[in-house]
Parts: C-alpha cells; structure tokens; sequence
C-alpha cells in the first residue's frame, strides 16, 4: 500500500543523471521505489545527450508515476567545470514534469544533507548512511548520484511536509486571532 | 523562393530568448524570415518559465520550419549572474530542435562576431549594423536578443558552408593523392 506522497529526486548530470523515487509523510516510515541512473555517452553530441536524458526521465515518469518532482538546485559558483551540464540536464529533467503538470521544487544539496542528517556540511559518506537507515536498506542506493537523488526525494517529503505544517500553523493562528476578534465584537451575554 | 538552408538562430536566455530565421547559402543573398524573442517573467518560478520557452520555440519550430538550428554555446566563465538561466533556457531549446530530428550547432559569441563581421572582438553595435546591412534592412532586428539571434543563424550558414568546403577540399585531395597512387602503380604504357 502506497502511504503518503510519491516523490521523485533528480540528480542532474550528462554522464549520469541521478533519480529516485520515494514513498512517505512526515512522521511516518519511508519507502523506496526505485534508484538508479540515466547515462549519456561523454563523446556524443550535446543535442543527442540532452535527448538521451529526456528519454530516461519520461520513462521513469511513465513508469513510477511520481506526484511531485525534487531537482536538485545547482549553483553557478561551485564546480565551474561540470555546472553547465548539469544546469542543462536539469532543465530538461524539469521541463519533463513541468509538461505533466507535476509540482517541481527545487532544493539545494545543503538542504538534502540538512534534512537527512541534520547538518547541511555533512559529507557524502554520512548522507548515503542515513539514507540508507531511513528506507531500511542493508547498503546505499548505488551509484552515488542516484543515492543523492533519493536524498533529494527524502528532503522534498520532509520539507513538504515542514512546510505543510507551517502553512497549518499560520493559519490555525489566523483562525484564533479572527475568533478572537469576534469574540470581543460579539456583546457579552453576561454583561462582562 | 527560398534559397539555400533555412538556419533559426537561439541566443537562450530566461527573460529573453532571442530568435532569428534566416534563409541562405554562401555567396548568396540572405534572407531575413522572422525574428523576434520568447519572453518569461522573472516572477513565476523556473519550471514555467522553462515550459513558456520550450512553447515559444515549438511555436517558432512550427511556423517558420528551419532546417537546421544554431544555438549560443554558453561558457560557465562569464556572466555568473544570468549563465545559470542561459544554459537552462539553451538546454530546452536544443531538446526541442533534437526531438524533431533537426541538427543543432553550437557557435560560442566570438564565432558569430567574427563571422559576421570578420572580428571576434566587435562590439554589439557593429555586429548589428553589419546584420541590418546583409539583410539589406533599414535597422537591425529588435529587441538586442533578436539581432543575436539572427547573427547566430547568419554564422552557421557561413560556417556550414565553409565546413563544407573544406570538407569538399579534403576529399578532393584525397581522390588526388588516390590518382597519384594508382597512376604510380600502373604501368606507363609509353616505358617513361
């Protein structure tokens, strides 16, 4: 039985494009679908290469069916040498489920790591532990871009989630001060 | 009547995505066939922003049928600021005119000033009047991002061509060199 929201992470790449997809709610046990990697040939054409990774993400699309999709945001400071391809990637991956009509968040790796952890500086090693422990799996997904991509998935459910709670927290407070404001509208049966 | 290829020129960009279709062969006349830009507003978030250009560029697919497909090839070097959404909006781009089968080139800035103008180095307004000037317009394509766009469109098919011919010397060569090899082996009939 499916419980919660389904989620599907993208660890954007040309050489392999992460993804993994995720069942769960906050407060609730996760559970993995799938993880694994879309790869593109290095020597082949930047047009055939983006193509490639359409491909791979509609069909994971088609075949997991997620509700929401979590890419990760990427930086133009960081890692100059691979941060084009992985911008182009992303656009892609995010273009894929925006033409579904699926919600599309984007998160920050310091969030992943934040949510899974609980410090955005933890390092690569931990990350994949505690995804690991959470979706109760003897290793981490492997390659290491497709365990980041179900780190993302496990943010996106949680910080939904924390949103989600925000969101109810606001509005449960809007509702009191509202009552509130009634309350010393409405005359005091009692005469108090 | 068309003469030559049909090139539609993208210089990508979020904001303003520049387009230009120009129809042409080396040695003949250019042609201007449209120009214009796809605009998305910096307020709405990246997924549909990204959708609004993959739109606009199937819509110019559509209406304007180019054979081929010139796009702006990004550095991650400069201009951290806008480059993210540069490679994000050409990654879209490049995925439409791939998944129609069309062949997409990519011309860093440099190449299309030099082609156009015969330096690298030209300032914006010298590549525009020398893009008015050989489509034999009153004034350069506006808004700046359509003129790009165009002088994208016009470089391919002065590179292309170009392209060809060496292509088309090499293999002359080669038939030569094939010639030579084989009158070496045969024996002359006059004992020279």
């Amino acid at each position: 039985m499916k419980s919660g929201v389904r989620v599907m992470g993208v660890d954007p790449g040309l050489t392999r494009c992460g993804l993994g997809v995720v069942d769960g709610s906050v407060g609730r046990p996760l559970s993995l679908a799938a993880s694994g990697v879309v790869r593109t040939a290095p020597g082949s054409d930047l047009a055939e290469r983006l193509l490639g990774i359409e491909r791979g993400v509609e069909s994971w699309l088609d075949d997991h069916a997620p509700e929401a999709v979590a890419v990760e945001r990427v930086f133009a400071q960081h890692n100059v040498s691979t941060v084009m391809g992985t911008a182009q990637a992303g656009a892609v991956a995010i273009a894929c489920a925006a033409r579904r009509g699926l919600p599309v968040a984007l998160h920050t790796p310091s969030e992943a790591k934040a949510a899974i952890t609980g410090s955005g500086r933890a390092d690569k090693a931990q990350v994949q532990a505690m995804v690991a422990r959470l979706l109760r799996l003897d290793a981490p997904p492997k390659p290491a871009d497709a365990a980041d991509a179900v780190a993302l998935a496990i943010c996106h459910i949680w910080r939904g989630g924390a949103q989600a709670r925000v969101a109810q927290a606001q509005q449960d407070f809007a509702r009191k001060v509202e009552l509130a404001r009634q309350a010393r509208r409405t005359p005091d049966p009692h005469g108090r």
